[in-house]
């Protein structure tokens, strides 16, 4: 086989005992393609690779993964490949998403499958889609506490006080409104499958230059979901925190306080994520959404 | 004047010092008409009630109140109304709410016209509004943890981690649904208003015998609300409880453990609200969410 | 077996020859129980009762069976029922609804176990349950022009033009709002998971005595469902009606001009429906809405 | 003064009698500038203009206006607007848009600072806007019976039967789903704000390059709103039609049938409006939609 990719990282789904078994039948393949394979340290510490595979791979860091790989395949669900994705964007490496039973947005290749369809991708045989991520920065008293990365969606939300909050949101320095509510999804179209549909929030069809803004129960039923360009830069100004915080991806969090200023903006780099070639965003939006099938 | 009411208690809103005008002049008005007045203990304490006004005044707790007055004056907001109407519920005294400057659903008297109102009201010229309060008893490994009432709504919420929570419901003794999601809003009426109106619940008029179940951000879109007699014996089993609530008006809460069961019932009281005769139910709500007016 | 019903009338779906079958089981079944059996001429002109059934049975009209029968068994769909139910609705005569593999809300006998089901049934081993139907007026220039019964809903809407309609709602004599849109659904509880349900409305429980009032694409917002008593008087009057119509069920309807006066209110009889012993409402409403099972 | 326009045509609202003032105004200030002032011919014939005006102009067709315009002034609101852009759109001809009291998403100049705006638009002193428009194909039995333009928004919608209609949905040649429901609004971000929003539809930011697929009353609940690239091909296969229409910008339509395929696309041309320098989309949302204002 004519590899593409030489330097292959391998990320596994933490606390998944039966995970162990895709992991094996996957080195052996790369392996027996004479392809570089580097394991996730954390995968090794949990045990979850066997000895005979150890063998065959370096063993390394996330971060050193994203500057030696020239490809990434997360074997878990979406959840694990947002977390591994916030990771690595810096490195711009793709990824593959093999999923463990469940068809995900983003882990399209089943793990029953994953040998035949790898033995494709490999050469080339894949549908590249790029996927745009968020870069927050959060201020206060004029200091940047905290950066951050999202692929999904950063929540401004109220905490467990169970008082809606307050705050104004700008679009590109002019001012949009002053929200009461228990909080704002700024989200990209990957995250408009998860808590923004949840939340009333429009499907951004996934490749869309896009962000939505959806409001979380606002006290005033005028504020709708807006989606804005991509290139928008998005500012709020949190003028009553209470218990408040901003989440990424639900995956990290950090505590918001009064008059503290949200930055959202697209991040430089895209994520690149190769499905197979039968992919077809629509059919996995049907099939997560029971929508009806053609009939015609 | 010929007042029905001859024990009357006022409750002002805590924190409002500009409410001690009103108060002085309510309590001139009440004692000018041989009216047995009863201060909130809490008001003296936080120096709302001058030297004057005191003297013709006793002062007592809520619960004293409950036990004495034959009526509950509260000057302040509907949030006010909501908290002291609580504390009186198990007395069954009907209250009259004397608003600030915004008509409320419950406080319809205007403060401007308090005296005015109130000539004629004292002496029957009122309508009558029965409202009904949710009594909800949480047990913990087959004990009870907590009883609390509301007249707004019971709200089941997840906390501070961002994390959905998940329950099962029961009607009746009847499984309805396992649900994932935000929570689960169980409003009165009263209620159907405020928080439950924001996370796309309908509007119960005042005075119809049901509750509301209305989830918030559910992660399946066919959970939708759900209106039930008031009869009903509305039970939840939370299955994952990761750092949840139970919020009482928003004004009181417990923590929830997974496992918990919270059981939510019609209190055997009504809250009994005078309004003056010009009220309109549909007029307030015209005004409050800017319907529509006659044209024709 | 000593049957409850001594004269049991049977009506089918039009148009649907393979009911042949299910018909003649049933007539076989009911005539050897020493049961009278009135067959609804329709199906008898549609050729779908064969030459045996029929010389077991009276062939007669759907009012001489509200007239003649002490219950009356619908084999086809929830529209089916519902169509039949408003013939009857003036005889209260009970019904048994027999579906024909799609499970009903109306029609909980699948046609599979209906002998036994029904040799239960008629001995009293049934869940009577009261469903409430509307009564509508339309009224112009002053005289009457459409009297209409309905179990689903009774629903205002635009015509082909495209252009919304006004018109204002009165509970009660009391003003409501001047609204703006496509129209206006009014539903009863059975017709709260039929079309209120996809203009957005909530569920109301199947006994709940309330209805619901649907605005369809509201110009505004802030038009949100209202759900009230069923000893409510609703009147609309239609300020700008365009090409609007008043659809019955969604199975018949009147046109509406400008200044048409529309009276909704509760009809004097319920209809009763007998279910079998195992009827669970929430089940139902769970298997159409495909809701979350109960996992512990 | 110096303007970069010199063949301007002016567009009034049809049975608006007191627009004539404003009109002659307008006239008055263009000829006094030395520029070449072109009629719509409807307004001449609805004697708008009175004959002091009538001879500082030409009065032509919509279409000659097209051709010979280098700027088009509409006196009305947006739907004028909406009509005129429809039929200009060929053309490429910038507008501007006056409105007569009400403030308009695309009529920003009001009519009482008319000649003082136009003073400094006409030197360059505007904000250009462009807008995308949709162009749309229905095609019967493989031959195109209609081609028309929108600029706020397609509507396959039923008709007065009050029966849902049935369709299929692909974008870009791949199919999405079957939708049974009262219709589909494919909605611009122009359209976004208008019936789209009523229908439940996202707001899309007025420059974003994306189309909305609106469900009007979907009788699945998962058929949500979706946002797509403008470059998309959306093609609706009607399957059930019943009694349908498609509607451009609710003002024009066409009969659909059963087997009906209705082709939208991006129109090759854009929208060029030009509005004052303080123009503010957020500001005119916010008005429309009575958000928030400012506090901090």
């Amino acid at each position: 086989m004519n590899s593409q990719f030489h330097h292959i990282g391998v990320v596994t789904r933490p606390n998944t005992p039966h995970i162990r078994q895709t992991l094996h039948e996957l080195v052996d393949f790369l392996y027996a393609q004479d392809i570089q394979i580097y394991l996730d340290a954390d995968a090794v510490a949990e045990n979850l690779v066997d000895e005979h595979s150890l063998q065959q791979c370096h063993v390394i860091s996330k971060d050193e993964m994203g500057r030696q790989c020239d490809l990434v395949v997360v074997l878990g669900g979406d959840g694990t490949l947002l977390s591994v994705a916030r990771k690595l964007a810096p490195y711009r490496v793709p990824m593959i998403g093999v999923h463990q039973g469940h068809l995900g947005f983003l882990t399209q290749v089943p793990r029953e499958s994953m040998v035949a369809d790898f033995a494709g991708m490999l050469t080339g045989k894949y549908l590249p889609e790029e996927r745009i991520l968020l870069e927050t920065v959060v201020q206060r008293d004029g200091a940047e506490i905290k950066r951050a990365l999202a692929l999904n969606d950063v929540v401004l939300s109220r905490g467990g006080m169970g008082q809606m909050i307050e705050f104004e949101v700008f679009i590109n320095g002019e001012f949009v409104y002053t929200q009461r509510s228990d909080g704002l999804i700024v989200s990209t179209p990957t995250g408009s499958t998860a808590y923004a549909l949840a939340a009333g929030g429009p499907i951004l069809q996934s490749t869309l230059r896009a962000f939505s803004l959806v409001p979380i129960c606002p006290q005033s039923m005028t504020n709708r979901p807006i989606a804005v360009s991509d290139t928008s830069e998005i500012d709020i100004l949190v003028t009553k925190g209470g218990d408040a915080r901003a989440h990424f991806d639900g995956q990290s969090y950090v505590d918001i306080h009064s008059m503290d200023r949200i930055q959202i903006r697209r991040y430089r780099n895209t994520l690149r994520v190769l499905h197979p070639t039968d992919y077809q965003y629509y059919k996995t939006l049907r099939q997560k959404l029971h929508w009806g099938e053609q009939l015609v």
